[in-house]
């Protein structure tokens, strides 16, 4: 096991009409002003807008609000939330989406306390030494954005998504309502929960040997989005379905599965060329990238993977040929990505195979990766080759 | 589920060598004249106490030492803590030790901002408001205390054992150096083993339903457990495995494998009586009265102990009879406790049968207990009637 540190300061606040307890929320944070960040019109549709406002008006905590933030958030509404910050003399910032809206959030929160450009955070010039406070109400489960200090922007000028992080983002609460996923489109339920898998998955592959307590709690996280996904699918209103999926969404991202081993964040970066190409959804490119960065690696250490099949999957362990195992895993993983309604390979998700160069060659890789298999660009065009033409 | 808040602000500093920073996260965590509390003569003949004050001296940070901390922490001490820190203008509270030492400081760190008797907080008099910062150099996997609100003192007039708990008393920062597990006795090793399973199983036998993602999370440390333990007591300088223990046992007490279910925290009580009665060490006590238990209340419902049984103990499911897969791994529990050195009965232990009507009484239960299965006072002396004669 690798030495860490962990640290998840978030207060989360889960449950069923929990979003009323926004305002006192803020007063126990520490806010005076608010910004309230959303995305499009399904928060002011849902009247949960209207709550979190109420429950602000009722604790007499002023407040801003700026909409619009898109899925793939972009540079340009972070600057124009900056700005307002600044006018305005907010002091907190209330993400209340999913995870773009947090992101987006997030970027604001250290760029309006930061005499530069907030891009500097992104492109590796500059690390985040302080941030206002930022508090999220989650309204889907995916990025795990509500626990994590991590945050992804796309800068428009080129269309380059990259990531930042840092504790000072970790978002002081997080109310999470689980009765709010009733009203988000099956497509998108299935992303996020693709997504969700996608950041144990990083995690799990680890060249990092004996750490038996995150390995397990890993495969506790898949185990619970396999049961509980294709419940949720089958009924937007099954609310304990609903609430197991969000509550491991979040578990799978605090870095509680995946302290004391390296971890593999590939396919996530070979992902994001995808849907910064496409402006595809991040879970639908990581369906089909996922289960492929697996046929391209699983032969470095075929027993992890046939761990991964027999103790989330469920399949029978061939100890004479563990490479049968563990291929049959990563079928059993394609085969949920498709039953639940995602695309598995580049027609389905609307990507075209001549791309492909000119996506391998914007991850900018100098010399190799890093991670549980060290990759070339030419490595990332053959996982976006096999990807183009799966099928299972 | 059950609607829930969950918060653990502890920043985890784990792995070799980390107790030298101890200095540097006072200063984070914004401590100016540091109480180092400790028990025994092991943390200094370990050289583990001078490590961790020449890390305060390198960052001037000046302190006070109070030893003298004893399992099952009494209330004398914690009085002489608050006297010692009230002449000193002690500003932060460090333990450096396990479970009891960590207690006593918890104790000290709340009794020393309030006006009465500290007691109050433990009788149910009072609710914790404001405690001073406390944090941990942990020497054992045992209580969970590093990462948990909680605390429990015994009152010598009386020989009262109660707990307490607060957020307020959550640590700002643990060091978890698991190389310091080498040197701790054997027994003691599987008498944390234990506690940290009995954490985990108070949270697991509950009647809320749908809570997958936590019986997965437990599980997974149960699994964890059986594991690596076993490991430890066979090779105690097997780093990895004493790694993961150490972890396991917080993972098992923040309170993530508990959130959003009922809790049972009747085995717990039941054993306090006999520690207090006895002054045994609570990990045995625990080993004698948690299966125990467990023979007591699995009729409630079978299912649950045996998937408990299959999921954890690796035992076959007895599809005609899940009883007789439940009974199965409550036996396969005691087996695993007996091969680490555990006592299993109250012969083993040194408890007496004649003494059983002044535990249950002493319990103090007025009608039943909450829990899985509410308890009166005959059925507290039933289980311990079982514990008396229990064997594999």
């Amino acid at each position: 096991m690798n030495n860490f540190n962990f640290y998840s300061p978030t207060e989360f606040v889960f449950g069923k009409g929990r979003e009323n307890e926004v305002g006192s929320l803020v007063k126990k944070h520490g806010g005076s002003k608010v910004l309230i960040h959303y995305g499009g019109g399904s928060v002011i549709r849902s009247g949960l807008l209207d709550r979190v406002k109420a429950s602000l008006d009722k604790e007499a905590v002023p407040y801003v609000e700026l909409g619009g933030a898109k899925p793939n958030p972009v540079d340009s509404k972070v600057y124009e939330g900056i700005d307002l910050i600044k006018k305005e003399g907010v002091d907190f910032i209330l993400a209340v989406g999913g995870g773009s809206t947090i992101d987006s959030s997030k970027a604001m929160a250290a760029g309006s306390v930061y005499d530069g450009d907030f891009w500097d955070f992104y492109c590796g010039k500059e690390t985040i030494k302080a941030a206002l406070p930022v508090a999220t109400v989650l309204t889907i489960a995916a990025a795990g954005s509500e626990g994590s200090g991590d945050t992804v922007i796309t800068k428009e000028d080129g269309m380059l998504k990259r990531g930042a992080g840092s504790d000072y983002l970790r978002p002081r609460f997080s109310v999470m309502n689980p009765e709010l996923l009733a009203t988000v489109p099956k497509y998108q339920i299935a992303c996020g929960a693709t997504d969700i898998m996608a950041h144990v998955c990083e995690r799990y592959f680890t060249n990092t040997t004996e750490v038996e307590i995150t390995d397990r709690l890993c495969e506790a996280v898949l185990c619970t989005m396999v049961k509980e996904t294709p419940r949720v699918i089958a009924d937007p209103n099954n609310y304990e379905a609903m609430a197991n999926l969000m509550w491991a969404g979040t578990v799978a991202h605090t870095n509680i599965v995946g302290v004391g081993r390296d971890q593999d964040w590939n396919s996530h970066g070979i992902e994001h060329e995808l849907s910064a190409m496409y402006d595809c959804a991040h879970g639908a490119g990581l369906a089909v990238i996922m289960p492929s960065w697996m046929d391209f690696v699983y032969k470095h250490n075929p027993m992890r993977f046939a761990e991964f099949a027999t103790r989330v999957w469920g399949c029978a362990m061939d100890f004479e040929n563990p490479e049968v195992t563990a291929k049959e895993g990563i079928n059993c993983f394609r085969k949920f990505l498709k039953s639940i309604g995602m695309p598995i390979n580049f027609v389905e998700l609307g990507a075209k195979e001549e791309d492909i160069p000119a996506m391998a060659a914007k991850m900018g890789i100098e010399g190799t990766t890093g991670g549980f298999v060290k990759l070339t660009t030419a490595d990332v065009e053959e996982i976006y080759r096999i990807a183009a033409k799966a099928s299972i």
